[in-house]
């Protein structure tokens, strides 16, 4: 008989509510307006509220446990602290509050170990003992898995390669600190490395240029990349080159089996890929030669957050 | 009742063993010479030899099981493979030739890993769950320890930090890469830091300009530090400088509760580590700041090795 979970991805606008089966498929979803919220207490109730109706449209009368995914879930402590992108203040108890309404396990986590986790549990790192996941979207998270657990470290926020420093000195970051990764290879960094050269290369006059620089995003950068636009795939060739040496370094941290790239800019392909297995091979230490591979995610898009939530219940 | 265990630091001129109490303390130590030997199975012999000697004029009559750390030892295996500053050329399975004489658990490592362990297991990271060592030498080693144990990863060989690319780009490493961590902060790379600064600072008459190039060390460039020369204080600020990014990038990987440095260029003591500290402090994601110590290991310099070697037989 199949088991279910519930993986609940909170993002800034949108909550997602997921009832998933041990099998890995998200068999229905529910979604709340997180932004409409301003109360934890009847933000949760009504979460609650729609789990209940998940359970019930789906004839399914037990779950094994809510797994949640927030920016900032802290896997020890169980809350969400100082949400800066969320109107909740302060720090949310979800899972004593989701505790007061069913006594199953409840499991929070930040959405990039979430995925790392959803991996492990239902993706293609299934089996694996050590991988690291990187996490492209607006900015790069990153989880880490050691001997089959995710690495949390003191504080329960470890695994945030995305603050690495890449380039000393380099781009600033949000975050403080210059030159991180994320600055260079999310999508933002890769829409900032394509308005550079757009600018530095004046003879340029291909379908970037056409772009309202306001507007143009690392999507448009990577089709025009994949229509041969010279400009979009030299911006993709240096994404993959410091990508690459990223995840080189990572691998002389855990000496994994395999790193997986995971989100928007990876959809841009072999535009991409092609520069980062590269750029990867080019700089792996001698030491791992020929024992890490690159893999793409293998979890669903629509649902991988959710997916990556519904997993944390097995960790 | 006090417990025994032997430590064996294999080096590419000598190997020392150690007979180890429970305590921490290295109460008797032994020594052959790595290069005279060229068969591994009389190597071996010859140490079991001094093992039996050391319990006898101990009187010890048991030991808990045999750690030995070597440059390029595998712990999965048991074996060291193909070492280039040894003479037994190949796979020398010293687990199974040790066990042909002893019947105690026998460990390899290679040398960071082990001064990891023995942080762990007799100095300054007693009690810790999550902490990292890097270990400034020839070349710059790394051990790394989550949730208490070693991370060794697919093949045994993770925690190669110093093999992380710190300067894209930058300098030439013997690993074949550019800009390893290794090439700036290892002793040999704060001689190479020195002599660029040298050659680049005509007007500099200090103490360091009347050394031979050839004959410079570390270690006198950390002694001219010390006495206030101030070309040998900027090599120091620039090594300190590159060494915090390269701990607060560590930081990112596991979040620990402290970073841990030993070796001989780490004994310039405050010249390194107040420039160490500022960069780290200036480097560290927010996300970490206030969780991690940077701690000097308190293994004793002459038995560090051998500690480490047998704090091994506890992993």
């Amino acid at each position: 008989m199949n088991t279910y979970s519930i993986g609940i991805d909170i993002g800034g606008t949108n909550t997602d509510i997921g009832l998933v089966r041990d099998d890995g498929r998200c068999v229905a979803k529910k979604n709340l307006p997180t932004n409409k919220y301003f109360d934890a207490d009847l933000y949760v109730s009504d979460i609650y509220d729609q789990i209940k109706l998940l359970m019930q449209e789906n004839n399914v009368d037990k779950i094994e446990g809510i797994g949640i995914a927030a920016p900032v879930g802290n896997y020890y402590t169980g809350c969400i602290e100082n949400a800066s992108n969320l109107n909740f203040k302060g720090i949310v108890d979800l899972k004593a509050l989701f505790r007061s309404y069913i006594d199953v396990p409840v499991v929070v986590s930040n959405d990039a170990n979430a995925a790392a986790y959803g991996e492990l549990v239902y993706g293609g790192a299934k089996g694996m003992k050590h991988f690291i996941m990187f996490t492209l979207g607006t900015g790069v998270g990153s989880g880490v898995v050691v001997d089959g657990k995710l690495v949390l470290g003191k504080t329960g926020g470890a695994g945030e390669l995305g603050h690495a420093i890449l380039i000393p000195e380099g781009r600033q970051c949000g975050c403080g600190n210059k030159g991180c990764l994320e600055t260079y290879c999310s999508a933002t960094g890769i829409r900032r490395t394509a308005l550079e050269m757009i600018e530095n290369t004046p003879d340029y006059d291909g379908a970037l240029r056409k772009v309202n620089p306001e507007e143009l995003t690392s999507k448009m950068v990577g089709d025009a990349a994949k229509y041969g636009d010279p400009l979009a795939i030299k911006v993709f060739e240096k994404t993959g080159y410091l990508l690459g040496i990223a995840m080189a370094n990572a691998v002389t941290f855990s000496g994994p089996e395999a790193v997986f790239l995971f989100g928007g800019p990876v959809k841009a392909g072999d535009v991409l890929l092609n520069p980062v297995r590269k750029s990867f091979e080019e700089h792996l230490c001698f030491i791992f030669k020929g024992s890490v591979e690159i893999r793409v995610s293998e979890l669903p898009d629509n649902d991988a957050a959710i997916l990556g939530a519904a997993a944390l219940v097995k960790a």
